[in-house]
């Protein structure tokens, strides 16, 4: 099937920046965009749509979360953070069921296909719910199944965690036409031990996988990993050989100018979560200074219990305003900067070199914004548009492989009031 | 005309806090709450309406703007601050006419109104316009036409601004049953001379008059002023009487100990607008501490041109994560108080003491929240959703003084497609 948009703008790409067209053209054949332009293309399409007052941009990839803690969204949220921890969250997290962990992804799904997000990279247990749903809602999604060690005395071949996350990498890696990627995951340094970590990073590394990783979220991991390893916890990670895959690493607060050495020579990418990183009151990442020293840096949500959404437009957002109120500088982040680390950076991050921009022959990952919204009138500076004015609930179309999964208002692959009901059904049990 | 609404929750007062109340009943007799309960009220009512999934929450009072900037949203985003307002803003402001003002305005009144805006605070030219557009539209509005005065040798009598002003508010203050109120303003130090701001305050004084004011938004305007006069800009004030009226103060970024002793000593209110203060790169109003101080503090968007939208919840959402980042306290903003913020303190600011909250006796200014969508799932913790998880667009309907003006999308008062034309052909010229 060949798809012609027409009368649409577009933020096109353009080398590593953006081309701006207005009332243009974009073709799709199959699951790739084959043409872009200002000029009706000569080849016949089969189907023609008219995409007046829209703005067409690249999905938005979220690069870290934990999606079935939309269930936990809004617990305790008053309390202080060792209570909220200990006492609210975990002891219903415990009472968590596979089942409840499926209805939990389901409804992330909902709400970041609805806000314009067309590939996530998620960090949770019972994946193989995650796979199945991500399948049927033909979101693309790196998967993991995190490796933790709680026991010193464990060996490498007793640790459960490890096997399941190596077993589901050789199930499940690829599938669906490579729209699911499985990575490897170490939940971080303080939930490990050093020998589990050493075997498992070579495993990830002689089987080909990718790396997920929590990184000095807290100044709190941070100190306590120097007093017990005396070595940051970017070094730690680098001498346990966990940065020879390609890897990447969410938050990265509390990272030395060594660190940040470290993660430039290794190729580590960063996921900045700027309303997690806030909200949790873990501070401020220096976002600015990785990307001056060419890190490659991207976005996410972060679970909804610390954000409390999966809104990817709320990051953008907030990671365009954020650093310029720390620094004092209110030239310091640019929209394509921003745009760049919601979309390019996370498809780079992922592995996904055919997607994360708007050009012949990448995959048609796709969002529409609708630009008859009041408060994205005027339509001067698109990029500013998208970073600073726009809202999760402008986007009017989510397509992911040239299929559209969303549009005005309707799931087109998924059924939301059977997940809102499921979703009801499993709080009402969660929280009796 | 005595309406129901039914089998809604409720975000009712409980004195300075909120009661949730699920599944309830909130009554409204013309323009006031007569009823808000569990049970359905004795007494018969003309209509009943059924709210089922739906949050009433008070309406937001947006406490600082610059409306008619709507027209700029976008305007050199990427810009060194001098040359964003020297070489582009201001050459296209100088373009304004009254026309471009009233409708610059009335695409933020659809803006304002359609995210849950009830009643705003505004700063801007041309100010009759403004109070046209706000009778039309319904909504509550403090109006003013500031004080300027950039020549030295000018007389208090001499000063057009001044008179506008005050002629203004002998004209409009308290229009449409008391939604127009007309407060004075003087801009800022930085842009007056001390011997009118002592005059224009006396008359304010006398004419029982509100104060809206800038005060110590960027380090530049504070350490200025002090090397100028030997005072900050809140002694200044204090100092030339501006503060024996009711006054506001917007932003107040870098204010000493002792310029928040005047303030608290003078009850005078602040508006924090952490959007604009982030985006601009001026700093971290010390707001956690002015609420320990006990000042009312109330949130505000500025001007589309430095935010980009005019969108309260985003504002409610950055005030509650925003301080604990900075102070590394994830338990510094409470949910209730960001709302707080958000409702009742502005309508203190505003001098609205008969609305601000959901209580019987209060004015019906009602938003009602669309709790059906994915992201406000579950809703456990009603006070968390509405500042950290929901969006402008979750707002179903905005009701001021008993009145619908908007409602699942569509606007009752005001003729959206007329107004984005009028702003089209206003953006032609203006750009051209």
């Amino acid at each position: 099937m060949k798809l012609l948009f027409k009368h649409c703008d577009i933020l096109a790409a353009d080398g590593e920046g953006y081309r701006w067209i207005q009332d243009g053209y974009l073709g799709i054949d199959g699951d790739t965009i084959d043409y872009i332009g200002s000029g009706k293309p000569a080849a016949p399409y089969d189907r023609e749509k008219d995409m007046k007052d829209r703005l067409l941009c690249p999905g938005l990839v979220n690069c870290h979360g934990h999606t079935a803690m939309t269930l936990l969204r809004g617990v305790g949220s008053d309390l202080p953070l060792q209570e909220w921890l200990f006492e609210k969250m975990m002891p219903i997290e415990d009472r968590f069921t596979a089942h409840d962990i499926q209805v939990g992804n389901a409804l992330a799904l909902l709400e970041m296909i609805s806000t314009g997000t067309t590939s996530y990279s998620d960090m949770y247990f019972e994946t193989a719910t995650a796979v199945e749903n991500a399948v049927a809602a033909g979101i693309k999604a790196n998967l993991c199944r995190p490796s933790q060690c709680f026991d010193p005395q464990e060996t490498y071949a007793q640790n459960q965690r490890a096997k399941e996350s190596i077993q589901l990498f050789k199930d499940c890696n690829g599938l669906a036409d490579g729209r699911i990627l499985i990575d490897f995951a170490i939940h971080a340094e303080y939930t490990n031990s050093p020998h589990i970590v050493e075997a498992y990073s070579a495993d990830c590394k002689a089987l080909g996988g990718r790396m997920h990783i929590h990184l000095s979220e807290t100044k709190k991991e941070h100190e306590e990993c120097i007093a017990k390893y005396g070595k940051t916890p970017a070094q730690w990670f680098r001498d346990l050989g966990t940065f020879e895959s390609p890897a990447f690493a969410a938050h990265c607060v509390f990272v030395t100018e060594e660190d940040l050495a470290i993660l430039r020579e290794k190729g580590v990418s960063v996921v900045h979560n700027p309303t997690s990183n806030m909200k949790l009151g873990s501070g401020f990442a220096p976002i600015p200074h990785m990307l001056e020293l060419g890190l490659n840096v991207a976005l996410g949500t972060d679970g909804a219990a610390s954000n409390n959404n999966l809104d990817m437009m709320e990051e953008m957002h907030l990671a365009a305003v954020l650093h310029n109120g720390f620094t004092h500088d209110p030239t310091l982040m640019k929209p394509a900067q921003v745009l760049t680390m919601a979309t390019r950076s996370g498809a780079r991050l992922q592995g996904r070199s055919d997607t994360g921009s708007l050009d012949v022959g990448k995959k048609a990952d796709i969002i529409a914004i609708d630009l008859t919204r009041p408060h994205l009138f005027p339509n001067i500076a698109p990029l500013a548009l998208m970073t600073y004015s726009a809202q999760g609930s402008d986007v009017a179309m989510t397509m992911v492989d040239g299929r559209v999964l969303y549009e005005n208002g309707e799931f087109l692959t998924l059924d939301a009031d059977k997940i809102l009901h499921d979703a009801r059904a499993c709080v009402k049990r969660l929280y009796a």
